[in-house]
Order: C-alpha cells, then sequence, then structure tokens
C-alpha cells in the first residue's frame, strides 16, 4: 500500500521528491530536535492521484486522521474542541519553491464554537475573531473560489464606518461583525454555510492545494522557470503557533548571512506581536534581528544557536522562518537561501575558509550566469531618470553618450571623444563599424536575436533593440519618441537589463569585478575604491577562477575578428581564438575591392588583381591579429558567406533600376550590379553557393586567404615571433571537399614557409556543422587535423529553420506551448543537435583517436551546453570574448561537479 | 611474390579485377578448349604499380619473357624471326569495358627483316607490307605521340600521286615505299628510329597501354560511367592471326541472340578477306552471318557450336569477335553483350523458357531504367523533321502539338481537343493547369531540376528545357528562333530524350508497354498490332512484373494529388498513394480565397468563413480522389510550404507599388497586399514558417484539412466505400509538435466519425524530413502510427544545400571534381542521408517494433535508392504515377537479388 502521510517526525531533507521542499525541510529540522510544532506532510503521491483521479486516494482519509490524532496527542489539543481547539495551517509546498503560485489556508479548526475557547485559551478576544475572519477569508476564496474582493471590499466599509484606515483599529466587536458579515458573503456566494466541521475544513483545503498546482498561474510560472509539470506539490498540515498573541509573541525572518550582500553574519527581521504575513508585508516598520537580543536574549541565543546548527548541517547559507509564540521558539521554515549573484560568489569563499565545504563544492555554487551579471557596469541606483521608452533588453549593461544615426556621426563623435549610442531601424553588418565605437546600440526593430543584439552580446556591448515607439527619421536627422524630439548628439541612456530608455545623462559605473577579469586582481582591487564588499567580492571572484582555471581540462577559445576583440580575449584569460570570421574583413572600406572581385570574369586579369589586393590586406589583418596571439592558437575560417551578401540588396536594386527606366534615366553601373545580382540571388542563401562550395567553385579566393594567413605567420615566425595559425574550412559536407582544399593549403603552406625560409605546422581543420559532416566523421578525420563544430548551422540544418526566419516569428508560440524550454540556439538542444555532435565525435575519434575537437558559436559560451560539450569529449569551447570568464567558471565547475559525483558515488558524503 | 603474368591457360572468367574483362573471357575460353590464339595476360597490379612509381616492377620484364617463350613454344614461332616471324597485339582490357578510351597497338614484331619472313609465310607482299606500315603508324601514334595526321597525310598523298581514293589500290611497292615515309616522319617526329627490336616494341606498347588508363579522355569517361579511378588496366598479349590473308580468310563479329530486338537466334556480320577494324568501319558492305554457312561449311558449324557452348557457359547472350585465318577459327573475344532494354527483357525470358537460367536470374537481368526506356512514346524513326533547336532533355518522351504560351491558350487547345505544347520561359506552381493539359513543356529557362523538369518528369510527362535559342515575347504573342517567328497553334514537336525541337508535325507512337501497363496484357498485346517483336517484349515485361509482384515485400505507392494522377497510379499498379500535396490543392482558382485566408486577422470571422470555404472543396477534392483508391491507403500530407507561396512574389510588388508612387498613383490593394507579403517575407523560406511549424502557429489551418479529409472519408464510408485515409504531418522536428496536431487529429477524427456514425481508423503519422526527427525518432514514434522519409528535405538539411540554389549552379562542377558521382537528388547519397535514414529507422523500431515506415520523395522512385531503402527496412516507397511500373519491377529485383545472393552464401551455382 502507498504510503501518502508522513509525520514530521519521519521524513528527512532528501525526500523533497515525495514531501516537497518545505516538508522535508521541516522533517529535517524535526529529527534535528529544532522546535517544530507537530504535523504532517501529505505526499505527491496524493497530489498526482488526485489530479489523474479528480478524487483523494481512499486511504489518505484514514492515514490523516491517524496523523492528526498522534498530532493532537503530542499537543495535548484537539481539532474543533469547544475549549482549546487545536488549529492549523495547510500549505502547499513542491519540490521547487514556487514562491506566491499556490494556496494557503491558515487557522483551520475554527468555528463558531472553537473560535470562544481560542479566545479563552489565549485571553484575547480581538485575536480569536480576527483569526476567524480571516479563516472564512482565506477559505472562501481559496478553496471555494468566492471573489476576495467581496471581503476586502467589506472589510474597508467597517473601516470607514469607524472612521480609520488601520485594521488594528478595529475592536473584538468589530471583528465579531466582521465575522458574520463574511459568513453571508459566504453563503451568497457559494450557496451553502461555511463549514463548521473542522475535519471538513482540512480536506477541502488540502484538496484545494492540490488542484492549486494546475492553475495557469503556476503552470506558467513552471514554464518558465522549467519546472517540469508532472511533479504535483505536498502539502504540509501542522499546529498553529502565533506571534501575535501579545507582547510576549513575535516572528521573523532570517538568513545566516547577508543573502543580498554575501557579508558574513546573521541577518534578519522580526515584528514582536504580529504575524508572518506583517513581516513580509512591510505595514509596520520591522527590527533588526540584533534588537531581539534585547527584547528576549534566552530566545535570541537560541535561534543564533539553531542558525548556526542549521547551516552547519546544510553546509550552506540557509533562510529561516520562526515565530515566538509566548516567549517559545518555534520553527516555521528552513531551506538553503536564495542570493545574489555577488552573496554567491562570496559566501561559497567564506564556507572554504569555515572549513564547511571544500573549494569543488565552492565552484559548485557559482555559475557562470551569476558571474556574467557581475561583470555589466550599471547605472547608479540612486539617480534620478527620466524614461523615454521600453525595447528588449538584448544585450545587458548600462551605456550613455549622445545619439549618432550613422556610422560617420559615430565615427566623427568617437574622434572628438564623445561617447555615443548608434540609433538605427535596423543593423546590418555595414553597421559594424559604428556599433564597434558606440557605447551601445539602440534600434526599433528586431527581436533578441536581430543582428544588433547578436553582436553587440558578442561584443560585450549594451544594446536595446525593438523599441518600436522610436521614430527614426533619417532624412530630419530625429529620433521622435512619445512626442519629444531628439537630434544627433542629443544624449540618451540605454539600460541593456532592462531595456529602458532615459532621456539625458545617468551616471554609470563600471564594474570592479570586469576591471580584475581584463587587468588583473591588483587592478580589480583597487577599481573597488575601498568599498569592503566589493573588495570581498573580487578575491572571491579571483580565487574561484583561480581554482577554475587549474583544474579545467576543457579550454576556452574565443571568437575574435579583429586586434582589438582579439586583444580583449586574450585579457580576458581566452586560451586562443577559436574562431576568426574572415568575412568581416571583407566590409566597409573594401567593399568596392570585393565587389571588382565578384563581378569581374573567372580568371580574368581584373580578378587576380582584385584578390592580390586583398591578399595584401587581409595578410596585414592576420598579422595584427597573430601579433596579439602570440604564443597561442589561432583558427581562421575560410569564407563562409555567399557571394552576394557583399552586393546590393536584389529588391531595392530592382526597384531603383525600375524608377530609372520610369524615369528614362539608364545607369550603366547600376545595371550592370542588377545583372550581376540577379545571377547570384538564391533562394534559401543560407542553404546556396557558400563555404566550402565557394571555395571549390570561385578558384583562387580560397588561396588568396590562405596565402595571405600563411604568409603572414611566416613572416612573424622569421622575425623571432611564435605565431600558430590554423586553417579551418567551412561548411564541409565529404571528404572529397575537403580534400580539395587541403591539397591546395598543402601547397600553399610549403610555398610560404620555403619562401620565408622558416618551419611552421599550420593545422588544417574543417568546421562541423551540417548533419552530413557529423555522420561521415570517420570519413572527414582523415583529411582534417581537427574539428570544429558549428553548433549555430548545425542547430539550423538539425531541426531545418533558419535563426533569422524563426527565432522571432514561432520560437514565442513554442515556448509558450512547451515545445521548446528555451531556444535551441541559446542552449544546445542536446536530444537532437546534440546526438549529431556525439556521432561526430564518436566517429571522428573512431579514426583518429587524439583529434583535437572544439565548439564554436554562441553554444560555446552557455553553460549548460558546456557541460554537455565536456560529457562528449570537446577538447575546447570558444565564445565571444566577453563571455570567456563564464566559460572559465564553467569548464571548472565541469571538473568540480565530476569529482563531487565521484565522491557521493564513492558514499562521500556532499 | 607478386605473380604479375598470366596465361591465357591459367585464368578465368572470375578474374576480371586482376586480368580485365577481356582476358578473364580469353582465359575462360581457352580453358573451355575453345580456339583462342596463345597469348597471356599483364594484370592491372602491374599497371598500377607502373602508374605509381613511373616504371614497370622488376619482376614483370622476366616474367614476360617467359610466358612469350611458351607462346612462341605453342606456336612454332619466334618474336623477331626473319623467317617465321610470331607477331602480337598488345591490348588494354579494363575490369569494365571503356570502348574506345584506350590502346592497343597491333603487328608488333614485325622490323625491316621479318617482314620479308611474314611475306614469304603469307605468300603476300602487299599484305606484309600493308602490316608493317600500320605497325609503323599505330606505335608512332599511340606509344610515340606522333601527330597521328603526320601518317594520314602521307597515305593521303600517296593516294593522290596513284590517282587514287582506295587503299586497296595501292601496290605491295606503293606500300613499302609508305613504309620507308613513315619511318621517316617516325624519325623526324621522335628524334629516334624506329625500333628493330621486337621486345622493345612490345615493352613500349605495353607501358602506353599503362600509361593511357590516366588520359583525360579515360579519365572524363569512367567520371560519367561511375567506374572507380584506381582500377588500372590489364594488358592482353596475343599472337596476331590474319582475316586478311585472303579468300580463305575472315573477319566477324556475332552475337548470341540479336542485341537490338532480343530477337532469338545467331545474329552478327562478316567479311571475308579483312581485318576487324573493316567490319566496325563500315566502309565495305558485310555480309549477314547466315552467309558464312555456303562460304564455309565446317567453320559456320564451328562457330554456331561455339556460339551454343558460350551462351550455355555465361547463361547469357554473348558478343564475340573472331578470325578465320586460311581456313582456321580463331576466337578473339567474348563477353556477356550489352543489348537494348527491349532486348533485355526478351532474352531474360527467352533463357528462362530455356531453362539456362531461373526466374530470379531474369529478375536480375532486367533494370527498373531499361522499363522506363520502354514506356515512352516515340517519333518515328523514318520521318523527315525540321530541327529549330537542341535544349536539355529533362523528361523523355516525344510530344507534338500547338503552341500554347499560357494556361488559358493551353486549357482552350484542350477544350477544342487540340494537343498543345506549353511553351515558356521557365514554369512555376501557377502554370500547373497548362502543364497538366499539355502534351509537353517547353522552357527556354532552368536546368534538369527546374521546376518544369521535376514536375514534368513527375507527371510523366515529355519536357525540353533550357532552350536558350528560344525568344519568347509574351506580348507580342510569338516564339522566335533561329530566325523563325512562330505563333499560339503553330506545331511543334519536342523530342525529351534528346532534347531535340522540331518545326511542324512528326509522327509520334504511344508504347504497347505502357498500354500494357496502364491497361493490362490485353490491351497491350492488341496495341502491338501483330508486331511479332513488340508482342514478345510485352509478354516477356507482363511476365517478369508478375514475377516481381508476387515476390516482393516492399510495396510501391504513389505521389499524387488529384484523381487523375492517382488513377493513373492505381492503373500502373500502386498499392496506394504514399503522398498526397495539398498545397497543389490552393493553387489556381483557389488562390483569391486563399489570400484572404492568408491577409485576413487571425481569429477573425473573415478568416473563419474563408476557411471554412477552402474546406469545402478540400472535401470535395479528397472525396474524389478517396474514391479512386478505395480500399487502397491515401496518406495526405497536410499543407507544407510557407504561406507567402501563395502570396504575390516581394521583388515584383515592391517594383510595382514604386513605380505607382512614381506615376503619383496609389492603389490600397496593391499597398496592403505589399505589407503583408513584406511581414511574411522569409530570408530562407525553406528554413523558415512551414509545416507543423505552420499548423502550431495558425490555428485552423490543419483543422481544416482534416475535418474535409475525415469528413470525406467518413461519408463514403457510410455509403459503403472503404476510404483509407491517413493523416501526415509535414516537417515534424520534436515529440511535441507532433503531439499537439495528433491531439487535435483524434479529436477531430472523434467528432466526424461520430457525425457520420462510421467507424473508420486513421493513422496519424508524421515525415522523416529533418536530421532531428530521425535522431528522435523513438520520441516521435511514441506518437506517430507510421513514419515517412522525406528524402528530399532530408537530403537538404543534411547537406545544407537547397536544390534549387545549388543543383544548376556548383553540382556540375562537383561531378566534374568527382565529389558527387551523381546528383545526391537524383540517387540516394546512402553515407550521408542513408545513414540518418537508417538511424530514424532503428530508434523508431526500437520503441515501435512493427511501425510501418515509408519513403517519399524521388527518391522512391530510383532503383538504387530502393534496393538502399529495403536494406535498411523499409515497407513502401512511394513515387510519381509514371515511375511505379519501375518501382514496382526494383521491389521484385530486391528479392530476386536477395535469394540469389543466398544462393551463393550457400554454395549454389549463380
Amino acid at each position: 500500500m502507498v504510503k501518502y502521510v508522513y509525520s514530521f517526525l519521519e521524513g528527512n531533507k532528501d525526500m523533497k521528491d515525495l514531501l516537497g521542499g518545505k516538508g522535508a525541510n521541516l522533517a529535517e529540522m524535526t529529527s534535528l530536535g529544532l522546535p517544530v510544532p507537530p504535523g504532517f506532510t501529505i505526499t505527491t503521491d496524493a497530489c498526482k492521484e488526485y489530479l489523474k483521479r479528480g478524487e483523494v486516494p481512499e486511504t489518505l482519509t484514514t492515514e490523516v486522521t491517524q496523523a492528526l490524532r498522534d498530532v493532537e496527542r503530542e499537543i495535548g489539543r484537539r481539532l474543533g474542541d469547544p475549549d482549546k481547539p487545536l488549529l492549523v495551517s495547510v500549505r502547499s509546498g513542491a519540490k521547487f519553491s514556487m514562491p506566491g503560485m499556490m494556496e494557503t489556508v491558515l487557522n483551520i479548526g475554527l468555528n463558531d464554537e472553537s473560535v470562544q475557547g481560542l479566545a479563552r485559551m489565549a485571553g484575547n478576544d480581538r485575536f480569536a475573531w480576527d483569526s476567524y475572519r480571516r479563516l472564512i477569508q482565506m477559505f472562501g476564496k481559496t478553496v471555494m473560489d468566492v471573489d476576495g474582493d467581496l471581503f476586502a471590499n467589506a472589510l474597508d466599509q467597517m473601516k470607514a464606518d469607524r472612521g480609520t484606515t488601520q485594521d488594528t483599529d478595529l475592536t473584538a466587536d468589530d471583528l465579531k461583525e466582521l465575522t458574520e458579515t463574511f459568513k453571508v458573503i459566504y453563503r451568497d456566494a457559494t450557496g451553502e454555510d461555511f463549514p463548521q466541521d473542522p475535519r471538513e475544513q482540512m480536506d477541502k483545503a488540502t484538496e484545494a492545494v492540490f488542484r492549486s498546482w494546475n492553475t495557469e498561474r503556476a503552470a506558467i510560472y513552471r514554464r518558465r522557470e522549467r519546472i517540469p509539470n508532472n511533479l504535483g506539490t505536498a502539502v504540509n498540515i501542522c499546529t498553529m503557533v502565533f506571534g501575535n498573541m501579545g507582547e510576549e509573541s513575535g516572528t521573523g525572518v532570517a538568513f545566516t548571512r547577508d543573502p543580498s550582500t554575501g557579508k558574513s553574519g546573521v541577518y534578519g527581521d522580526f515584528l514582536m506581536n504580529a504575524q508572518g504575513e506583517d513581516v513580509v508585508a512591510g505595514i509596520r516598520n520591522t527590527l533588526a534581528l540584533a534588537d531581539l537580543e534585547r527584547i528576549n536574549k534566552p530566545v535570541y541565543d537560541e535561534l543564533l544557536g539553531i542558525m548556526r546548527t542549521l547551516e552547519t548541517h546544510y553546509q550552506d547559507l540557509c533562510d529561516i522562518e520562526y515565530t515566538i509564540e509566548e516567549g517559545k521558539l518555534w520553527m516555521l521554515q528552513t531551506r538553503v537561501g536564495k542570493r545574489t549573484a555577488a552573496a554567491a560568489f562570496r559566501v561559497a569563499t567564506q564556507l572554504v575558509d569555515e572549513k564547511l565545504i571544500t573549494s569543488d563544492q565552492a565552484v559548485e555554487r557559482v555559475t557562470g550566469e551569476q558571474l556574467t551579471q557581475l561583470m555589466f557596469p550599471q547605472f547608479d541606483t540612486d539617480s534620478t531618470k527620466t524614461l523615454l521608452t521600453k525595447g528588449m533588453a538584448a544585450s545587458p549593461g548600462a551605456a550613455v553618450g549622445g545619439i549618432a544615426f550613422n556610422n560617420e556621426q559615430a565615427e566623427a563623435a568617437k574622434a572628438q571623444g564623445r561617447p555615443c549610442i548608434l540609433v538605427r531601424r535596423e543593423t546590418n553588418p555595414d553597421d559594424l563599424a559604428g556599433m564597434v565605437v558606440a557605447e551601445g546600440v539602440l534600434t526599433a526593430r528586431g527581436g533578441k536575436t536581430s543582428h544588433a543584439a547578436v553582436v553587440a552580446r558578442g561584443m560585450g556591448k549594451t544594446c536595446v533593440c525593438g523599441a518600436e515607439a522610436l521614430e527614426i527619421d533619417l532624412e530630419a536627422g530625429t529620433l521622435t519618441v512619445g512626442g519629444k524630439v531628439l537630434k544627433e548628439g542629443d544624449t540618451i541612456a540605454i539600460d541593456g537589463s532592462t531595456g529602458e530608455v532615459f532621456d539625458g545623462d545617468v551616471p554609470v559605473s563600471d564594474s570592479p569585478v570586469t576591471t580584475y577579469l581584463l587587468k588583473g586582481l591588483e587592478a580589480g582591487l583597487a577599481a573597488c575604491n575601498g568599498d569592503e564588499d566589493m573588495t570581498e567580492l573580487v578575491t572571491s571572484v579571483d580565487r574561484i577562477l583561480t581554482y577554475c582555471d587549474k583544474s579545467a581540462k576543457l579550454r576556452v577559445r574565443a571568437n575574435a575578428d579583429n586586434p582589438t576583440d582579439a586583444q580583449r580575449a586574450v585579457d580576458f584569460g581566452a586560451s586562443g581564438i577559436g574562431l576568426c570570421r574572415t568575412e568581416h574583413m571583407f566590409l566597409g572600406a573594401r567593399r568596392p575591392l570585393v565587389e571588382r572581385a565578384i563581378l569581374s570574369e573567372a580568371g580574368s586579369q581584373e580578378r587576380v588583381e582584385a584578390l592580390a589586393e586583398l591578399g595584401k590586406l587581409q595578410r596585414q589583418d592576420f598579422k595584427e591579429m597573430l601579433q596579439v596571439l602570440d604564443g597561442k592558437p589561432m583558427t581562421v575560417r575560410l569564407i563562409d558567406p555567399p557571394l552576394h551578401e557583399f552586393l546590393p540588396d536584389l529588391t531595392s536594386l530592382e526597384v531603383k533600376v525600375a524608377l530609372q527606366h520610369e524615369r528614362g534615366e539608364h545607369n550603366a553601373d547600376d545595371e550592370k550590379m542588377l545583372a550581376a545580382v540577379r545571377k547570384l540571388h538564391e533562394a534559401n542563401p543560407m542553404l546556396g553557393l557558400r563555404g566550402v562550395r565557394l571555395g571549390v567553385w570561385m578558384p583562387g579566393l580560397f588561396a588568396m586567404q590562405m596565402h595571405a594567413l600563411v604568409g603572414a605567420a611566416a613572416e612573424l615566425k622569421a622575425a623571432g615571433g611564435d605565431p600558430r595559425p590554423e586553417i579551418m574550412v567551412p561548411l564541409v559536407g565529404s571528404n572529397a571537399e575537403l580534400a580539395i582544399i587541403r591539397r591546395e593549403a598543402e601547397e600553399i603552406i610549403a610555398e610560404e614557409l620555403e619562401a620565408a625560409g622558416v618551419e611552421l605546422d599550420v593545422p588544417v581543420g574543417c568546421m562541423v556543422e551540417l548533419p552530413r559532416a557529423a555522420m561521415i566523421a570517420e570519413s572527414l578525420a582523415e583529411e582534417a587535423d581537427f574539428f570544429s563544430y558549428g553548433t549555430n548551422d548545425l542547430t539550423q540544418t538539425t531541426w531545418g529553420f533558419s535563426r533569422d526566419d524563426c527565432e522571432g516569428v514561432f520560437f514565442p508560440h513554442y515556448i509558450e506551448a512547451g515545445i521548446f524550454g528555451v531556444s535551441p540556439f541559446e542552449s544546445l538542444d542536446v536530444h537532437g543537435v546534440g546526438r549529431i555532435v556525439e556521432e561526430g565525435v564518436r566517429r571522428g575519434r573512431s579514426a583518429k583517436p587524439d583529434m583535437k575537437m572544439g565548439v564554436c558559436g554562441e553554444h560555446g559560451g552557455d553553460p549548460d551546453s558546456i557541460h554537455f560539450f565536456a560529457s562528449v569529449g570537446i577538447d575546447y569551447v570558444s565564445c565571444s570574448p566577453f563571455r570567456v570568464p563564464v566559460a572559465r567558471l564553467e569548464v571548472g565547475r565541469v571538473e568540480a561537479l565530476a569529482k563531487l559525483g565521484e565522491l557521493a558515488q564513492n558514499g562521500g558524503s556532499k
């Protein structure tokens, strides 16, 4: 027979699946001998049964009767007893905390008779009637779906009648009258009287808690927090204790350390003669925990002893709820406490110092996302701001500057030392120059995965996008929002963590954590300006990252396409460049040259010359980057996008030329360009002539890039440098494709090295970004010195959807419908794309056991994805420079978790 | 030590890898005791060694010496002997025949001395000198790369000097003089004298044959014929026998049955006093084999006996080359003979009747491609035609009709009973109506995979595409080609097997094989009009297909979207419809309705009404098709393409509206449409909002289709029919997507069946056309009653290229470079896409062992792909109706090959 009820004397903290978090911890505290009011927990199994069958399991009723008898015996009171009534609370308690999402009913056990007994027991009429009217109100609303406003309005009316606004001004008689009013409201709404049978109250409240698991708001919350839908909630039935029974009573919440700053030492608020909700609601000014020593030293000492016991027992920061009933301390709840990112780091290192946990455990306790939060600059919290509008929070941080509507304005501002915000309807690769010099980017269109958002995140630059209220008139040079007209140079401020756009200047502070990450511990500590909390935080981050770096097996590289980004990557601790995209080097001022190379005839002198000129420029690009990377590997991906991406857009050009014709004009250049664009136009560019196909199809293109790279490296080597270039071929689908480029590469490498008279190993590898590449990896491995999994493209092809076309269109529906937990472009889809990566690793290593394999693409900087990559045997991840510290932390966590897992398997305690 | 030389006494027919086809068969004939001139074969291993090292293996020289001694002993003559010289031929002989691609040198062994001995031996000076000058010419050209024209010009000059145009008019002295001239040419070109050492001649000729493996033309041939590059060629050194030694000598080729028609009984040509090339060259009129009986009955009888021996031994039609030297018959070559498609079928059944082979062997001997060739109508060969131009042979057949430039003209012609050819610059889905009624399609643009080509092949309709010389002026209504101007209704004829376009009428005959396939044996035989060859052919096809149908395990379904195609599919023997694409039902006259559904607001009354109206039309569509299919399954794929495919093209519309603005006009409808098209525009429609995503995103769309289908089926069932609808969800990537549609489907099915008061099983399955679907197939199987592998889309996503953008662009380069043997859209890429299909089958069956799995898409009709699908456990293939007979044959061959393979494994002879 399934056991549905556990006394607090039976369970323990590891039974959260069955007893929920609250129930498991109440049982744990009970078993530690702490003063927990007697009670019992109805299991999640009972909830699941109820939700499945629509009624409670038969045996539950008898089990509850038995458990209730035990509580009554222990406490010496009976439920519904007219003289000494036992009152209980009925509270939800799921495995994962879902604050405010589910139901609670207090004061169960009161009726027209027992309210009198309570009044006598407490020697307090007002308290008893207040408790009773609260029961009717809560029960009516929660269990019977009575409109809560009906009760609230009646209370307000009563207060108005009495000429007050404070509940506390109402007398016992007032409350007795209110109780009668509430009963009428209840009967009118439900068609039946408020139940006088306390057991009926308890059973109905229990079912209401069960049902609350499936309310829409609970379901939405779970979806957002990625909590499975099928867990169900437990129900805790606990003897009521009262903090509002006079000045010897009170209630409070406390933390064993400050959950906000992480400062060590207990921390909390309490109120005497009050109930829990009074502390939380903030109606009355709470007292600091320290004040309790003065008010009731024995209770204070007991409480501090209990907190020390709990922290030692849980080996972590705990939060607790307690009540003092007429001088007696009762523990109502505890759990491992939520905390801010800063507190997470500080508490973790404190606990190591206090020898409560190991360094591995400390690393387990912090996350990459928390580190990210510590890195962004922020608006000073106490400054005044004028909100203009709100867009999407696309890339966090705080940025202030003058409006720049285009690259020229942005660069001019930069030249004059004026910070600026690039404001565009939307951005495209041509706006890169402006984005690079701007403090932040603001767009009127596009979602979290628009060009602006993706590039800004990649650069660690603040971005607000899709602020649809912005009207940008490029001709007039104005930005209009909510009637206000702004011009170039007018100062605005954008908050990339909230999506807010402010008018005028708002003070911003850099994060000392970022200063530390970029410039080392000394600089980081100096940036703290003597702030003790910040100083301890920077020290904690440093200790944890140092430990991670030491233990990590997975390497962290960065994606960078220019010397600035490469330098930032190195400063942030990247062990090399895992992806240098060469197409960005073809934009801006080089565009006319690229157009010439594309538009000229294959094999013509013009094309040869254009490519040669591009080659010279690329060689300089590579040289500068290799100098920054000196001694570290730099993987250069040969050009990937289709050629038409370097030419004007077809539709705009068609319109332009059609209008010229309409006007009787003819522009030979435009006509020629149109013909070329038409010819190169593709219905699905993502699935078109790009990557290695382009290299095979257009002789000389890859060769130009390989000459530039190897030539630059050979030159540096000859000058005594330590360049480590790697050639990476994109979009490879077959061994034969790669073999063709590899042969070409080998010839070029031999030629360039011989010309410079140096020796240098230049590995040639390929992207694995097509399902086919993974499925034939054992064959590809014959031609590749390394693989790099391009999980962005691999996600697109494995799912058959393009990020541009889909993420902003149906992904929201899919997340809403629970088809996705999170966009597969943000966190790797391990069941689909992950299996293909695994297949690639397995097959590749079957041919070449020691083959180096990396991951580039945004998943390389995503914590969950990093753990997956580690589990399948990837050697390095490559992410945007700004994500490098996050990745360094997570690759360290991989090892820490593995060691802790081993310990657990070996029977070691965690 | 590797053995490089095999005497004809040593090898056998199964040693083709080592001895090449010719060498293996010469050895086989020798071992059968047939009169083969003595000789030996140098192995392909020797060739590969030579090509690798640039020189012959050392031991080869001594082995050749030994083998040559054996030949000299046997024949009683010596190479280079001045009195009784042995002459040998040095011929290439690869595993796979590569006619005309490689080198041969005859008459090796002649020099200034032995030519005299030959003259004496043959009693014929002229013959000896003619042989010598031929040796110098062949050797010079083949071995020493002397320009062949130098020799040919000298011969012409000599004939001119003698006032003749015939070689035969030259005397022995003339030829002696010519030999001297040739020697001078040889010395001038090579800088050395023609080698007098016969062994040097032989060795150099051998190396020349080796080298000829790697000539460009040979490499191109191999690429085209998909012969591996690394096989190398063997070299056969064989005693020369002469058919030109007088009237007692002769030479001929023969077939054991007619390779052209398949008629039983020997067949061949010969010439007395001639050499092999004379027969082939057609300079002299050859005699029929029967004439040999009159000329030399003993030889004739011997030859017929040999042919019978060979056919019994090879169990197949053989072709042979023989020479009669002064009354003695010599066999120079045999092999299993190439034959036409018709001959293949007739010979196979003849051999069964003659108890030489089993029915399974007969099935093995024919192919689906051969059956296809027999199905197309053809132009009468002896009619006169006027060629207008030539395009690409896109879909075979012969079609004649009046020109129709658009759907209206085509439909008008159809209504008046006038056959027509739809002539378009290129076609798109809107042209379907015209294509359906036209006899054939002719386009000026687009390759073999353009819309016109693909659709026409799918319909079994003749198509010539990419005929670039056509100038189509739609406004003027003219087609101009080579100066000739044609108008609507002018008759043209197109040959889809050659790409030819003819002016005026050309008589066409239907194929009686197709009549048989569509209407049964009786009708097929009647269509033969007493033609005996054709009658036997139709009977053979019927016998083989009947046997295939009986033994096949794989079922054959068809892809059909309308009742006509469905009827054709059933007539052709399909066991059901595997893919009914519903989007075609949205085109033509229904477009405005579809536009209304798309452009109206989500949830609006207008959309509900538009969908309801579409639903009524679809219900009628489905009803008609289900009636045709009565008792057979019909899998309906819910709508797949993105919505914008049903709206106008963005670029054209932008231009249109821009021009309106320029002219100061405003068209509200166009503006509204433009806004909608812009909103729905996708950068990569193939990877966009389509398939199940569209179904999830736009509520009501799939529901409308499912109501229509199930409603139609329920209605037919209630009326006593046997409808078997199956619902197929396209582009599924996750279990959750499918679950959502499945729940909806189950509700609709229950509702419709209840309304009609019938019971009906309506399976709900999905396409597996994304790599992810295959990788999570065990999970998909929980929600799917069946899978259908959409190998077209699966090829696109696995390789990451779209057919439209790539097949015409870089595929030719890829095939040229050997990256592809054949387009992966034509024949399944088994190593990449195939592995993903396998993974899907394995995973799906792991969850549901008996799950039905099919393949739809063009690979379903491709023979090689069918064999692969069978090997991984697919249950049915679905192809275009016209390919159904081909597929029926191939699924039969799958079983035949399996049984023969088993036999071979069990030691049974094949």
